[in-house]
């Protein structure tokens, strides 16, 4: 195989790398059936000494056909090895990559995200780049929605929980590490802007007796997560707002203001907006904490990787119009609201920056 | 961004590669709109230098948001290069990758083959290797069809212009190079089994004025083929056979049977049968060849990925049961339907094997 663009090892890496791109939707769906059907479970136990096709059946019951394809793909994509590939009944062995593929929980979330929320939208994204909305939500959502919020609720059970599990994976773990921050004194008030299910005003309240907490989202939102919380009886207020009602004030006053992976949901135009009433609502001396996950702060290839990935997402899916954000961006959004950043913490849980602001 | 899997290179560059595969359908058609909305070949255009974001936007009249998303599903794909991330306008330049993905024609023919024709069928993977039939073929089939060739016809106008571009790319070329084989005498009359549209029978015909074909398809296919080569008159002759059926004889007596990237297209158990009939119809010193791409002959990797990724095809679009074959095992079926390897030779064309056989 030679082409004009010649053969030398940049070229010849260059080249491998365009065809995985061009496979990449085949091979996606071929990993997920190797790792769903059992074979690279399999595969892992064989460790060194692998499994041939014939013993990959023996073991996962498979058609001969779906094994020795998928070990192929397995092959091509990575996940697997082959050291005698020319022989009549080659034997495959599991990768590094195989095994975060098989057993890793950020990969598998990722991946099942991709697939039950994002593939068949994805078919959509020029569209949806084009026209400025989410072209690829009807894929998943048969209401008519205009964001993949409105549809959350009606969602397919599988379309669901890969949403949930995306969203909740993204956030458990770095919410412990933020709380010193947030309730520095301890009895703060806080306003949880995009309060969503009540994760991270559960933990406040939990760990501190003496906070009080607003909880700001969609009145249906809102319902939920007065179930979820009701332990806590009076000390969490609900006020249920459409935050892109451009005139509806948020709750004044408060020590902190809190927004965990919410601005990212919304346009630049929309942020200035809601960080324009954040403002307007908070005393002199309230503290402002913005928790996002910005492409340019990530410490890893991979971490970079899945977060501009989740871009996409947005793009097609989600609204048409949000995105996970550069941290440059975000502070000049947050200067025209008349805020400025105060402390940046970076590299916080799987891949996330906590920005503290205060009045300008 | 830490796991239990520890830091190593090994492992960093594992979980980026999972993270990749995990995104590969986002990031795919993201690297679709880069090129298709002329960003790519801007960049191309603009070399060293590169283009920010803002820039994109200027060349190309796409939005703000659109271009910076684009750039970035670049720069994580490695079509792009950025230098400073960091800096509030980010300067993004080509690659390699991004050269052979804007450039190379095999690449976009895989890259258009795999939208077209594979992406929402892929979906279906699972269930067409449970069940072994192409589960995936109703997401471009509205007729019902049980096979990607009965459909052929009334596929969508941009779907059908794929498929042929894909059939066709990867058979240009080769032909020539294995002319000489089969026209060893130059006046041989030869069996094109699977003649599809005529390229093969319009070649040899054109080349030899002595040569005589016999075109072996479906009615269908045959009618196309006849027009196609009206100009060569009656020197070739029309045998319309159903080769699935095994009761279906083949043209007998003939110096030559030549079977190019169609056995691909067949299960095991029906190659046996084709071959079998092959073997019943020639001389004892006809020659019999096979022309095809086998996955454990490839000497790139580019190559062996793209023949692997093409039995995925048939998996879940084309009929459920055949695949790009290991070369042992067209020996093995070869050997059962009665027919010997007399000679091979290999790297033909882009990813080619020439089999050649005679009675055992």
């Amino acid at each position: 195989m030679t082409t004009e663009f010649g053969n030398s090892d940049v070229n010849t890496r260059a080249r491998f790398e365009a065809q995985r791109l061009a496979y990449a939707p085949l091979m996606f769906q071929a990993c997920r059936a190797l790792r769903d059907f059992g074979i690279l479970e399999n595969l892992s136990s064989a460790r060194a000494k692998g499994l041939t096709a014939a013993e990959a059946v023996a073991k996962t019951g498979v058609s001969r056909y779906a094994a020795a394809l998928l070990l192929e793909a397995g092959l091509a994509s990575g996940l697997c090895d082959c050291a005698n590939p020319t022989d009549a009944e080659p034997r495959f062995t599991i990768t590094h990559m195989g095994v975060y593929w098989l057993r890793d929980e950020l990969t598998r979330v990722n991946a099942e995200f991709n697939h039950h929320v994002c593939y068949g939208g994805a078919a959509h994204l020029r569209e949806a780049l084009l026209e400025g909305r989410p072209a690829g939500l009807p894929a998943i959502d048969s209401t008519g929605a205009k964001t993949v919020y409105e549809a959350l609720r009606s969602l397919p059970q599988n379309v669901k929980t890969a949403w949930f599990e995306f969203d909740h994976f993204y956030s458990d773990g770095v919410f412990e590490a933020c709380l010193p921050r947030v309730l520095s004194k301890g009895d703060e008030h806080v306003v949880d802007i995009g309060a969503n299910t009540g994760r991270f005003t559960d933990l406040v309240l939990s760990r501190s007796r003496t906070a009080r907490m607003t909880c700001v989202d969609l009145p249906g939102q809102l319902a939920v997560l007065k179930d979820n919380l009701a332990r806590h009886g009076d000390r969490f207020t609900l006020a249920p707002t459409n935050v892109l009602d451009p005139s509806a004030p948020l709750p004044a006053g408060a020590d902190a203001y809190w927004l965990s992976q919410f601005l990212d949901c919304f346009s630049e135009e929309e942020i200035v907006s809601i960080l324009s009433r954040v403002r307007a609502a908070m005393r002199p001396d309230s503290k402002v904490f913005i928790l996002e996950t910005f492409w340019d702060q990530q410490q890893h290839d991979a971490a970079r990787f899945c977060v501009i990935g989740t871009s996409l997402y947005f793009a097609c899916i989600a609204n048409g119009n949000s995105r996970m954000y550069h941290s440059e961006v975000m502070r000049q959004l947050a200067a025209k609201a008349g805020l400025k950043v105060t402390d940046e913490v970076k590299h916080l849980g799987i891949s996330h920056s906590l920005m503290q602001l205060g009045a300008a």
